[in-house]
């Protein structure tokens, strides 16, 4: 795939700017993969924590892809592993890269998030740094409407983020679970003097990550950018090797992360493209055009971007298993993931079979066998029950004895306490927060149905994974 | 005024109910007030820490009142008294009435409100309590509107709220200033088995609260409702001291504050007026004219609900003036004022002649005079510059010396720093944070405007009083 | 028994005083125990919070009880129940029952104490309050040495602790196990108008606390104390119900709790027993002795004062047991145990099978079993593992691969990770922190050993249990 | 002076080792002062925050240099600066070098240091890092005695240090005022792969520190240590220069910092020095003389080692000084100094006239006039009250009104609240924490004594500085 057809990729609603010709000047070389550091430079610049500040997004724009999960909360705060939520990968990440300032931009079913962020990381010795910013979605005397896009998003937070005498902001994804050393980014986009980076897969696994893809040169340069349909079966644009093949470029995908200069960002927000209002099909792209010098950071780790309820399902998997965890740091003494500090009991088992899983703290398991599941905090199983293959989220509460002190008008319900009731089966399902499931329950997707929504009785199949939705009911003897 | 006239005030949007006619059976005498203790009764309740809740709303549902100060940020964000915030004021009447469980609604401009609530009220021992939580409006699938008001905003979160096992939900405005005992109010609302409790002024002062005003019966019964215009020159509806004069009634001015038992909360906002945006106009009102027991609590204190740039003014003058403290709570040792703590330096003070003023930490006062004036944290003074019957507001940073570390686009504007410049003199005035007074400036109102917009310049003038926006840059030798 | 015994129990180094007759005025009848409330009574004091300070000590005076657990920490700090401290549970008493100030008094091995203190219970909103202030034995220029016992400490403290307003201070044992509202406790004691309060077992049962008893009359004023030997066999002084009987008094064991008001206290240890050093044996006896007020509080709740190796086994085995908590804290909604937060992933089990355990956060289990054990966090079990009756307190660290970080010069010891390793058999053991418990190893007391000490070899039997020491190692193939 | 006569100096408890020659071997230069960066090396290192902790000294072991400020605090624990503590500048220092892990030792009057400590640095986010742990000097069953000096107490840590995977040891003074970056001291102890690096200072200024001087050659190996007597009076050992004058030493005056490698310190303190009590004097002679590579690190920047009560009282007035602040980061933004954080109330005026002063928050100054001082927070000044060249510390608290809830038994004293009375004249002092300086006192030092100890009376003069001790009365009319 040649240049020119890569030019008619970029499709942005620029200004009546003259469109730019590509600059190719000869920069030079540069290896800034993160396997191969150069060879004797030290990097005289701030540290990270001192002149980098991260904005860091609570969920997709399109929210659809992990509903129902996303029903009561954004994708951030979607639970991961049992004690965590999916955006503390993230902020991890940002505290092992010494990067002390995070805006958390936010407003699609935000309450939760909210709450994860300021409860986990606001406190403390950070009072006064103000490590972690959320900044929802709100209204203002200028502005009535909703974020409209990730640019959209970053201009109105424009006069908060000018605030931080940050030297270079770092965009990410909240809902993506990787393990990257932003330094390393940082500092290969200092190395290139480059205007923008783009953190880009290293090989050409998991192509259509939904964030586009990037043509770039033999010096990593980005020339050219193709945005891609979903759905879309996708052929690699070029092979690897070719670079050392007459000037031929290579495909690489988007991660959706981007560093920007202070002064570029702020210009390509304001001046350049002031109504555009995504990063990935519009900012980022016309940057590309406009002949700003974009780079390509090549990430070579295991990177999992959440894009379907069942790349949720395996993220989750993965975690029981003990000898193959594709995400490892919850168990890395030297790169752990934080999240809110609980002080839970531990876990109260009466009589379990308990195979490849994990069980998070709190929980009240009676005689029941687990295998293959992800048991997340405070879950109460019943005697009896048999869980397979299966994520339980757990429950926010234990819940009172007294059930008039709970229920609304609803005491029906409450006659199935959270947790999964005694007898009964479950197998391949997502048990969201505080679903109660009755006796007897078998979720076992009896008629292999494939996709289905039944969303009034609680749950609904996608991928032949059942998600019983939070807070649902399951009577006793309920078979799905 | 009779009960008939005051039936006819009421006027909310019903469902088709029949409009219930007042049950006025002769409830037992209680007394109320919180001066007038009921004489032996052992409440048999949970102390307010396990059951109350309180819903604290960030701003008023009219913006305008303060602007500019809510240009950024919702009015209980807005600074009061040099080191707080006003929503202060409320959070720490509910800290002292040891209710633990609060939930923050806003979404006007509300980062600023998100951010000190949750670095000040969010960590440390608390965290599992989740003692503060923030709820900024947001989209769901289910609904993709702001907040319509205040009743809508209760019923969007009512998912959230009745997670919470409170018997009772506390409603508070976010911005007002005054210092209660909630735990009195809610004693009174248990012993008067009240389904709804308002919390009213004692007296007839301040009569137009804005929040309208209720007939009340000799037993404090509250049987009807008024709304007033804002502008409205109001007549009192009845003397004090009619109740002794054959059943005719007294009309007391309510604070906006309302204790709910949890079932009514859920029944009125689901039930009875699923369409009604507002509490003050038409959820109260008409739980009223359902028949439900509404009873007053009368309320004797210090109470100023900053109805005005005017009187947010004069409630920080009243801090400047030792003998004359209205709202003493900023140096009460028992009942403090929490805030978000910080670890700022002491104010360095070149050569300063200060009378009747408050001045905050880490401030920097050079040759200057200061009288009758609040100023804020990290203020900078120049030499020579005077300021007299003043706020200022002060600094969120030190400023950095090197100009291109902080500056955007517009470097002509970091020419002035932040803070007060040489030979400046301020009279009358806000100075919102941020600021940038240049040198010689003199913000007197010299041509004694008494309204006046001319924000694109950084100022506007109301009642007399300037007040400079926040972050606005007024140059060397500026004259208002 | 008969008053006059009970006068020549009293055996203090008093001052020079003239011995005073007891004071037998016929002190109005006030039934105080815990179960039935005082009828028709509103306290007229301020509550707990704004009065009361609590003095929680960290380790009992004789430190051998809990050798080898007290090898490098106090009884406070103890593991308990998998994811607490002992002493957690008294400070969840205090924070259940509104008191807001504790200093806690430690001398004896107090690092781990006063890190576990202050980490869960210094920071955050409550920074300003003080909650919790560790008093570690401390030189000064007046006096050299360590503390000399209860009183001593407390008299050194003075200066301390007089600079809080507290009406009474509330003396509290830290290493027990109970759930007592002390705010009930102080009701009593102002109810009675007593100088100093006592709390009692309110039966027969565990007379011996190590205390000594009280002799009370029938209006619970406390006439009498009797120090009694440790190992004594004991006889109940007197037989319930005697009260009825013409004014004989009853026995009642003491809980080491005590109410002192703010002058009677300054005044006894510093004027009457100047040179006492010990509360329980000589200042709360002196003071039965000058005629103060002393009152009886009767418990009747779940008291475990851990007296014993084999007392601290159990109270961890009732925990196992879902059916029979005697303590019940842990699990309880409304009145949890406060501990130190932790973000530890959830346990990871491989393939177990586990009967009647607790299973603390962060644990990796292989294939092995577990039955009637107490898992702490963080514990690894190896393949084959059998675990049962037994108490694994885990391991504060996960251990590093690169065995050479860890080491010191002890490389050999290194090749036995921290845990229990694979095939090892434990049973009826307690596996103090950090242990490194090799292959194969059997801990079943072989032997039935029922008191045994081979602490060079990493452990003591006592009780027949085995204790292995923290940070113990025991080489593959041991057998004990 | 030579090297020989260096030798000499060297007296330590050395274990019946073979005195060891120096070894000379003509290491390879490398420049280490933290002025000349190594040319082209990027350190092959871990951060220093995974691999560094720090020992931080809670004071010296001489107490009596600050007495009476250390009357009832450590050293550390001494405010300077009107919102600070000593140890605040070093821990800020660990934080702004990236270092994590702090152990703070400490024995002496260890209350208000170990409080600070965990109230302002153990909360929030860090909770899991244990980013600072307090041990205060403990009794264990193996030694009952007090730390008898660094050595010592690091010894009997070492079983806590050892937890820690640091691979260096960085030792701290708790009580010195300066401003380093440690990183750079642990890339040059890295660099040169030396056993120990001393900080040093680089010139000749304030020769006796009164840790001894160090002899270094051409590439800053230490050769030879010299203790000092503390009044002798000192003559440089060489001459700045001497080192390119055919091998003559330099010799530079040691700061009491220490960098060990963890291997080297655990050898030096239990096999090569196992009796020795002082790392000063024993331990780092010791390590030179045993031939371990011990290299020297030069600190050009300002350093305030607090040696006398003249010398705190200067460091404290640097402060008032806007032009000339020697120790300038409590209003540096990128390098603040971290402390407690507070939300006191602003400073509230009356009139004063205030002259190159520093004033802390929530003091309360009447009419007065304050020249050259630092008044702490909460202070409060009377009508008519002038403060000159004093350090006024301030108050733990607002004192109630109501007098006989403070009062122990000295009602008498409480008459004179805490703060400085109307009309009283204060020059040249030190106010220590919550005194109670009457009306028309005079602290004028009028007789122009030196040195004069009237500690029953409530000061000390010392170089002419009236020191009035913390919580001292002094009544109306007194004159100093």
């Amino acid at each position: 795939m040649s240049l020119v057809t890569f030019q008619t990729f970029v499709n942005v609603k620029l200004k009546p700017y003259e469109r730019p010709t590509f600059s190719r000047l000869p920069s030079r070389i540069s290896i800034t993969s993160s396997h191969h550091k150069p060879e004797c430079q030290f990097p005289p610049f701030l540290p990270a924590n001192q002149s980098v500040a991260a904005v860091v997004f609570g969920e997709a724009s399109q929210q659809s892809r992990l509903y129902p999960l996303t029903k009561r909360r954004s994708e951030g705060a979607i639970p991961i592993a049992g004690s965590y939520r999916l955006i503390d990968a993230v902020i991890s990440n940002c505290i092992h890269s010494n990067i002390t300032k995070i805006y958390a931009l936010t407003q699609f079913n935000s309450t939760s998030l909210n709450s994860h962020l300021s409860r986990a990381y606001s406190g403390g010795l950070l009072a006064n740094h103000e490590f972690l910013e959320v900044i929802a979605a709100y209204q203002s005397p200028e502005d009535n409407n909703w974020f409209q896009g990730t640019a959209d998003a970053m201009r109105r937070c424009l006069w908060v983020l000018e605030q931080h005498p940050a030297a270079e902001f770092l965009v990410l994804p909240g809902h993506h679970l990787y393990k990257m050393d932003y330094q390393k980014l940082i500092e290969a986009h200092r190395n290139n003097k480059a205007d923008v980076t783009v953190a880009v897969l290293d090989s050409l696994r998991d192509y259509n990550t939904g964030f586009g893809s990037f043509s770039v040169d033999f010096s990593n340069r980005v020339i050219g950018f193709k945005e891609e349909a979903e759905s879309m079966p996708v052929t690699p644009l070029s092979v690897h090797g070719a670079n050392f093949n007459g000037g031929l470029n290579e495909a690489v995908s988007s991660m959706g992360i981007y560093v920007m200069n202070r002064r570029v960002m702020i210009k390509l927000l304001k001046e350049s493209f002031p109504t555009a209002n995504d990063l990935k099909n519009e900012v980022i792209p016309g940057a590309i055009s406009l002949g700003l010098k974009v780079h390509a950071y090549r990430f070579a780790g295991y990177w999992e971007e959440m894009r379907s309820i069942e790349a949720y399902y395996k993220a989750n998997m993965e975690n029981t298993k003990k000898t193959n965890m594709k995400y490892n740091s919850f168990y890395d003494r030297d790169f752990p993931v934080y999240t809110l500090p609980r002080h839970l009991p531990p876990s109260l088992v009466s009589d379990a079979a308990i195979t490849d899983s994990v069980i998070g703290d709190g929980c009240i398991l009676n005689r029941c066998r687990i295998r293959s599941s992800v048991i997340g905090p405070r879950t109460r199983v019943g005697d009896g029950a048999v869980i397979q293959d299966s994520v339980i989220m757990g429950s926010d509460i234990y819940q009172r004895l007294h059930k008039e002190c709970i229920g609304g008008a609803d005491t029906k319900q409450v006659n199935v306490p959270i947790g999964i009731g005694e007898g009964s089966h479950i197998k391949k399902a997502i048990i969201d927060k505080n679903a109660k499931i009755g006796k007897n329950v078998k979720i076992i997707n009896r008629d292999n149905v494939l996709e289905g929504d039944n969303e009034t009785a609680g749950y609904i199949i996608t991928s032949g994974i059942v998600v019983v939705i939070q807070g649902a009911v399951l009577p006793d003897e309920s078979i799905i």
